[in-house]
């Protein structure tokens, strides 16, 4: 029992890896252009500094991530770990609570600021938004858990 | 030194109360208006689902913090409070960087999607959301100690 839930954390860790790499490729190749009035438009995710927060809140986690991987599960610094794990849990939910705001923005709008949805001119652009959100939200999910195994484990220190 | 620490973590807890409190009523009570063309325009919270969700947020971890105040801490479920201080740790951390990201936008506006600052016509407005969002940071700060707290007294468990 004990050995299934090790590789189910492991499992966890890999998926942590994934996620963020995934949540900052998809964010990073995200480009779309219009033309008004003969001028053309480029939407970026580098034109707006929460989207930029987002890609570099995914990349901390994804090399975090990877370094965690290689550290031995009998080693001092295993035990600490859940303090960066609860501290990037947090960073990971900043990242995806901001670049939702946005999201939410670009695509509804907000007429009492007379702030024009953006989605009906660049969609390429969204749609990378919304998939590189979604690799976000795994990301989440994936750090909770691991937040929670980590408290499980020290709860119980004969687990596993 | 035990008693030294019980009391520095009775006062994280009821700094958490206030920070949260202080959050909603600031954010709650923002309201300005401004004359464009004739036309008087008003700016609330309401209008902004990222400053409504700031709100909710904060009033959520108001409220469970004065129940946790309650809490005895030798019942069984003190030990399992940690999982709701983490997960009312990345609420408060989501609401914070949801309205971040608004307040910023508020204030510089996005050249590149046409969306014009409005803190020069609602100075009012702005100056409340910063106001809330000082407060919401003492609260996600609050419950990051509160949540390293309980860790170190789940990896130490003599202490205090």
């Amino acid at each position: 029992m004990a050995k299934v839930w090790r590789v189910f954390f492991l499992l966890l860790r890999l998926l942590a890896v994934a996620a963020t790499l995934c949540a900052v490729v998809i964010m990073a190749t995200s480009h779309d252009s219009t033309t008004v009035f003969g001028i053309t438009l480029e939407a970026k995710f580098q034109h707006t500094p929460a989207l930029v927060f987002f890609v570099v809140a995914n990349g901390i986690a994804f090399i975090y991530s990877l370094i965690v991987l290689f550290i031995p599960s009998t080693s001092l610094l295993s035990r600490s770990i859940i303090v960066f794990d609860v501290i990037l849990a947090m960073l990971l939910t900043a990242a995806i609570a901001a670049a939702g705001a946005m999201a939410q923005l670009g695509k509804k709008g907000n007429s009492h600021a007379g702030w024009f949805p953006i989605c009906d001119r660049v969609p390429n652009f969204c749609d990378h938004v919304m998939g590189a959100m979604i690799c976000g939200c795994v990301a989440v999910i994936t750090f909770l858990l691991i937040v929670l195994y980590d408290i499980h484990q020290v709860l119980s220190p004969k687990f596993p």
